[in-house]
């Protein structure tokens, strides 16, 4: 199941010893932490240990509060298998390092993930389309990367259940799961699966604040210490300021309204990106309207291939995603994926015409 | 000169779109961007640009305050060759993802740096010891962990000589650099090898706070898009908020003030210590007093093996360093890291006592 490198994977003696060092009266020699009274003053309202080495699992108490937000999704992982991440770009590094080795399947959904193909094939990853079976599966199930698709649920439980027979790693990648604009159902795949191995990752980018670099993954008993020692000898721990400011949000009673209204601005965004895309695109691609997520996901009437589009776009002064580029083999010529987050008002009628009219001179 | 993973690597067409999205008057429908509507209200000093994605290289101004201080050392490095990193931790990941294969050789000092030494292990790292020659050549000349020991003017320029004659890379690296105590040339070896190939980098964890996860490398130009790209697949990006608060506190004008201040304090912590070490350990083991870092390294009279050594002074509320850890061959029996920063008053000497009363007893 692991990776050649995992034979190599020792705990740091180093990191095994801080975890007894905040006994009551233990005298430490051991580490290489500043002295706390060398530490430089702050203004603000944080406790000055946010500043000294932390855990590399994460804050506690931030772990304890993401435990909580799984439970409720009926994930299976108490905060002692939460590891918090320096974004969720992070956990897919981590877990390529956990299970892959030059040539190792890995099965995907086609398209996905753009950065999620890269650090795997970085990693040597041979791509499989689901739903062949591979030691690894990685998936955005839920208002995925680029698509904006959710899977259904009988899809989802398929899964699972194919995973469990075949033994093998399910990594569920899911960081648009609470920009959602339509009710339905999207139970994570992970807590179909009652057993297992799987890693369940979410992120702070999309509903608090990218810049921050905050992200989690849950993991199977089986894979989860693992993980942090990969985490451990990637970067010691995560920004403890980061970890420190998201809890206080997430932990606020504010922080349910804030998830409301934040789906209330982006669904009012989309159907105001829908109605511009049919003025503009209509007679030119079709697309599904996303029931979440920040994209959609344009198929051309006409399969021109979108790459070259691209330079005469941005000549142009309006910027996409090829769609060519989500598919691990190259394929899905003629697509497009759009943001309909960032761009507002009459840019959107601007930049969707001009797309309009570099597709009409390509036919 | 690179591992077999990097002909794998390409760059992010998404990032590549993200350098061109800030142009005035473009309209991006590319980025995953959250709308910047949609992020928290700061209350702090800020921009509110700090918890939007960032750029993979780091923040300009703090990649130019950085630029500005590896001058004055007379490390080759304009900003655009200075990268930031979420702690030096990471840079030792990113140069092992950068050079090693499965087998490659990496020279280390020996003993070295505990935890790069797990990385380039991690990696397939067959270790060497300097001075012989590897693809790779890993080391802390200034103050170095575990030794403290500041290697001479003599020994730098033969190593800088020898990496350029071999056309191989020296990664030198740096986080004690500022902790000084002694005066002494120090200049980096980097800035003698005058072209070749070489990564240099440094810490803010010493200097200002570990918790904040923030260091920065800079490399020479056939090395430096690379590791770029390999960070982008990493985290995308390090902490903004981060980045924010280093560089507010190096570009302010305390910032040098800061630094006396810190030499200051430990250079008392450090003779505290050695004069502790004398009375309990002076008849039981030898030592340099450290000339700057947060270190002493002992070597015992009697070779006992420290490992053993340490379960039963935690079990007494001491906690140390076994010194054996360090060495890459598991040789350098007998030798112990005892770090003097952390420990205050009494406490030094009752943990230095219950050391010499665990040490008499092995004999």
């Amino acid at each position: 199941m692991f990776s050649q490198r995992i034979e190599g994977l020792r705990p740091s003696p180093i990191r095994s010893i801080l975890a007894v060092i905040d006994r009551p009266g233990m005298v430490s020699f051991a580490g290489g932490l500043p002295a706390t009274d060398a530490l430089p003053r702050w203004s603000g309202d944080v406790e000055p240990e946010v500043l000294q080495y932390g855990p590399t699992e994460g804050e506690p108490r931030l772990r304890a509060a993401v435990a909580e937000h799984l439970r409720t999704l009926g994930v299976d992982a108490p905060a002692d298998r939460v590891l918090i991440l320096s974004g969720s770009q992070q956990g897919i590094d981590l877990a390529a390092k956990l299970v892959v080795d030059p040539g190792t399947p890995v099965a995907v959904e086609s398209p996905t993930y753009l950065a999620a193909l890269q650090v795997f094939r970085f990693y040597g990853a041979r791509f499989v389309d689901l739903p062949a079976s591979a030691p690894l599966t990685y998936l955005v199930p839920t208002f995925g990367n680029p698509t904006g698709a959710c899977m259904s649920d009988t899809d989802r439980d398929e899964i699972a259940a194919r995973v469990r027979a075949d033994d093998t790693v399910l990594f569920e990648d899911d960081p648009y799961r609470d920009l959602v604009y339509e009710p339905g159902d999207r139970t994570p795949i992970v807590a179909r699966m009652h057993g297992g191995s799987w890693i369940y990752q979410g992120s702070f980018s999309k509903t608090f604040a990218p810049g921050l670099r905050l992200g989690f993954l849950a993991a199977s008993e089986d894979l989860f210490a693992r993980l942090v020692m990969i985490k451990q000898a990637t970067d010691l721990h995560t920004s403890r300021l980061s970890q420190h400011i998201v809890l206080d949000a997430i932990s606020g009673p504010d922080w349910p309204d804030r998830l409301d209204r934040l789906a209330d601005f982006y669904r009012d965004r989309r159907d105001t990106f829908d109605a511009a895309l049919h003025r503009h695109l209509g007679d030119l691609a079709t697309w599904e309207t996303p029931k979440g997520g920040l994209f959609f996901w344009l198929t051309l009437d006409r399969r021109v291939d979108t790459r070259p589009l691209l330079d005469q776009a941005i000549a142009r002064n309006v910027a996409f995603m090829p769609g060519e580029e989500f598919f691990p083999d190259g394929t899905g010529v003629g697509t497009m994926r759009l943001n309909f987050s960032h761009a507002t008002g009459d840019d959107v009628d601007r930049g969707l015409s001009t797309l309009a009219e570099l597709i009409r001179e390509q036919r």
